[in-house]
């Protein structure tokens, strides 16, 4: 769909933090207040947020809000779906102009935080598609967090620094194949009191 | 990718729901015994829940599940990725088998609940995906809960009841496509307490 395709190269992550608690409120605004969101497009609304740049910074920023709203032990479920290469992207093109030094790597370094997590690979737009989500599973796969996959998803477990590492992998992977718009879909929970059980 | 591509017509959807409160756990659980899941198959993992069978039926229980768990008031999330036509998809068969005679409209049908809803068709396979996305989004427009546009979604506003009819038909009519695998992905939120902001 070349002919809907813009030229930017901007990338996107629609998300929600789900902290189950009757805090919610405090922690949503205070993960919120810890993260240096200088480098991207940012934008809320009653259902989601929607953070728009370079995609190293679009991962640093999600990444950071989940890991402060995790941090102290509440039971706190991210959703994102993260894109690429959306037909008519250019809003936010400002922000594709920052240098690659991430905000909030010296503050995520230092947290580590075990997750359980599911992903979907969507390269839009090209017959081969699932092609491209092999490959990238294949990539995942080296990162030593991938965990098998499940109807409609993949899963990945371990620390969240190493997660969030191979998801960005994947999703980059999945920028160099012939599709030119790319969706990933992320539910990654932190702190459930479910013990894993089989499916 | 029709080599990849099972013969099954079975939907499924891998979903979540979340409510921000400290008796999160008993929400759930009562949510999902108040459910006629007779007609699907369903698994639970620690992330997720994912149910498949007949698409009105994983329509009908996910519904279900949400309205069940937010008809207290409590503010509760649902976020589900609806998948047919998945490569390989074979799993869980025979509950095509079933008719389409809804086990749980009779309780729905009475609960009247505002829902926020912001949702995403991904038309797998073909470069035309986004006139198949145009297409549906037009059948959305008639149906009184559309609510225009934000990144990466569109969004939907109104009674549970009528935004589910409403995401079903955009699901029901993408699957009429070109395309052999759509997902479907859907974050609604009930009882929250931020009012609606502009982008
Ligand atoms: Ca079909």
């Amino acid at each position: 769909m070349k002919e809907f395709c813009g030229t930017s190269e901007i990338t996107g992550a629609r998300f929600s933090i789900y902290p189950m608690s009757d805090r919610f409120v405090e922690i949503i605004l205070s993960s919120l207040k810890e993260v240096d969101t200088s480098k991207v497009w940012m934008g809320t609304d009653d259902v989601s947020t929607c953070v728009r740049g370079r995609s190293e910074h679009v991962f640093d920023v999600v990444k950071t809000i989940f890991l402060n709203a995790s941090k102290d032990g509440d039971h706190v479920v991210l959703n994102a779906t993260f894109s690429n290469g959306c037909p008519g992207d250019s809003a936010g093109d400002t922000f594709m102009a920052e240098d690659s030094v991430l905000m909030n790597h010296e503050l995520t370094k230092k947290i580590s935080q075990e997750v359980a997590t599911q992903f979907a690979l969507y390269p839009l737009g090209i017959p081969g598609y699932m092609d491209v989500i092999m490959e990238q599973i294949k990539t995942v796969e080296q990162q030593g967090v991938f965990n098998g996959g499940v109807h409609y998803a993949s899963r990945l477990d371990g620390d969240a620094n190493k997660v969030f590492t191979a998801l960005e992998s994947a999703f980059e992977g999945a920028r160099k194949s012939d599709s030119s718009h790319i969706v990933m879909t992320v539910t990654m929970s932190a702190n459930s009191p479910t013990r894993k059980e089989g499916q």
